[in-house]
């Protein structure tokens, strides 16, 4: 066991506990947040597990503390794991002083540009070391984000997003993000851009056509326009005949924030629930 | 108005809106959330109110942010008011320097000793000025703690508790807080002493009868036993034989945290739901 227990608490009559490990990715000490369901706490029953994965800014608390995802996952009998967004304390200034770049914004990708190479190994750590270590740990059965879920189709059953970054390659984020990570060479940048990923797997017949992606985006959000590119993936997959398979909801005058996320978070634990053949209790 | 929009945000179909404002009552600026249902945000009907007053350490987003009751209250139509905690910026460094006596801390009682008297007014707050003033600026037609309910029966229809102090005169927490606060005597402690405003008002026949009080504690909960003097509630409602009217839940395993309360905020939102006439939409 390489997990330390760092909190614990019952919650909806499963339990929500707080975790810390040394990562081989990341080389440094990562935290999660586990919720497990009465039967998976208590019974040590293997369950379904969601991995519910934050935005910029955001740790391993944000989620898990303020979605109010817990509920609805409790009815089904549905683990849901919270990874943090970024390594931490990895001893270069750089990494704290940049909101959109280093800690609280890996973007989920392995960087291959000094300083960030070492530690910044956030794919591997989210897409294999993570669900490695969950599922010898703890009583999950089997092992989303939108790149993640589409360079490891055969490894995950469902996906769904709050206002994701779409189409970071041209957005002020990956701009400003990415020549940092991966360098100034730009065919690196699509292998961490959604709607590139999209682009390639379904023109290669590699798209699984069993899935729907469920995304929800606030009206009201900000980021809406110039940095999210919600409306690039609409045109994108429109182009390439395979609009029945996103269902991209425009939620009027909603932000960018938890109460946004908490008020449809059911629907998103819905949408995982039916790919995983769980009714509620 | 004299009130200040600070932000605010879509959720649940309605807004959840924090508000700044001078206060009279605690001569300094006060903050406080509103979260409206969908008719009284976009149609400005009149709803009903349930206050939701936060613990030591609190400030006015702990409730709000944390313990999810805003989906419930949406269905119900119901308005809920999110109190800050105590006065801040007062300008005196001793209102920053203890956990349990100053900032985050106002123990909802009126000061009557230096410094703290000029500030500290958060009875007088919360019974009284913030009620008049969320009456007069919000689509709220009505204007819960357990000691200001008790005190102010006519003006609430109904109270519930999560981990409450009840019993602050012989409590660690009572006994460091209330001589700074008030003073040495401690005849002047009764009047902030659930218990003991509980055993003044039935003695004298003065305790409504059409109203149960619900009370959640956690059995995992590190304050029950020496802090929050739950047992004393207990005890003294079966001496003064209204135990009928006191639902005290012994949750087992759960602590004291918003983990703890969201997990059941959906019975105590149903439970104000009952005495306001409430039905679910």
């Amino acid at each position: 066991m390489t997990l330390t227990v760092v909190s614990s608490s019952k919650h909806f009559g499963g339990k929500l506990t707080k975790y810390s490990h040394p990562s081989t990715a990341t080389q440094c000490d990562m935290v999660f947040n586990v919720f497990l369901p009465k039967i998976a706490a208590e019974d040590n029953v293997k369950v379904p597990v969601l991995y519910c994965l934050g935005g910029l800014t955001s740790t391993e608390d944000n989620f898990a503390i303020k979605a109010g995802a817990a509920m609805r996952a409790s009815q089904y009998g549905l683990a849901l794991v919270f990874p943090d967004t970024s390594p931490r304390n990895v001893g270069f200034p750089e990494a704290g002083v940049d909101q959109e770049v280093g800690y609280s914004a890996g973007f989920y990708l392995n960087a291959t540009q000094t300083p960030w190479d070492k530690n910044f190994k956030m794919y591997d750590y989210i897409a294999k070391e993570l669900p490695s270590l969950v599922a010898a740990n703890l009583p999950i059965g089997g092992h989303g984000a939108m790149s993640i879920f589409l360079k490891n189709q055969e490894s995950y059953k469902s996906v769904s997003a709050f206002a994701p970054i779409l189409h970071p390659s041209v957005s002020h984020w990956g701009l400003h993000a990415f020549p940092k990570y991966l360098g100034e060479d730009r065919s690196t940048w699509k292998e961490y851009d959604t709607i590139e990923l999209i682009k390639h797997y379904a023109s290669e017949g590699k798209l699984r056509k069993d899935v729907t992606f469920l995304i929800d985006q606030g009206t009201g959000d900000v980021f809406y326009k110039d940095r999210l590119n919600t409306m690039d993936l609409v045109h994108a997959v429109k182009d390439l005949g395979i609009e029945d398979q996103f269902v991209v909801r425009h939620q009027d005058g909603y932000d960018h924030g938890y109460f946004f996320i908490s008020t449809f978070v059911n629907d998103h634990i819905d949408h995982h629930a039916k790919y995983l053949g769980l009714s509620l209790n």
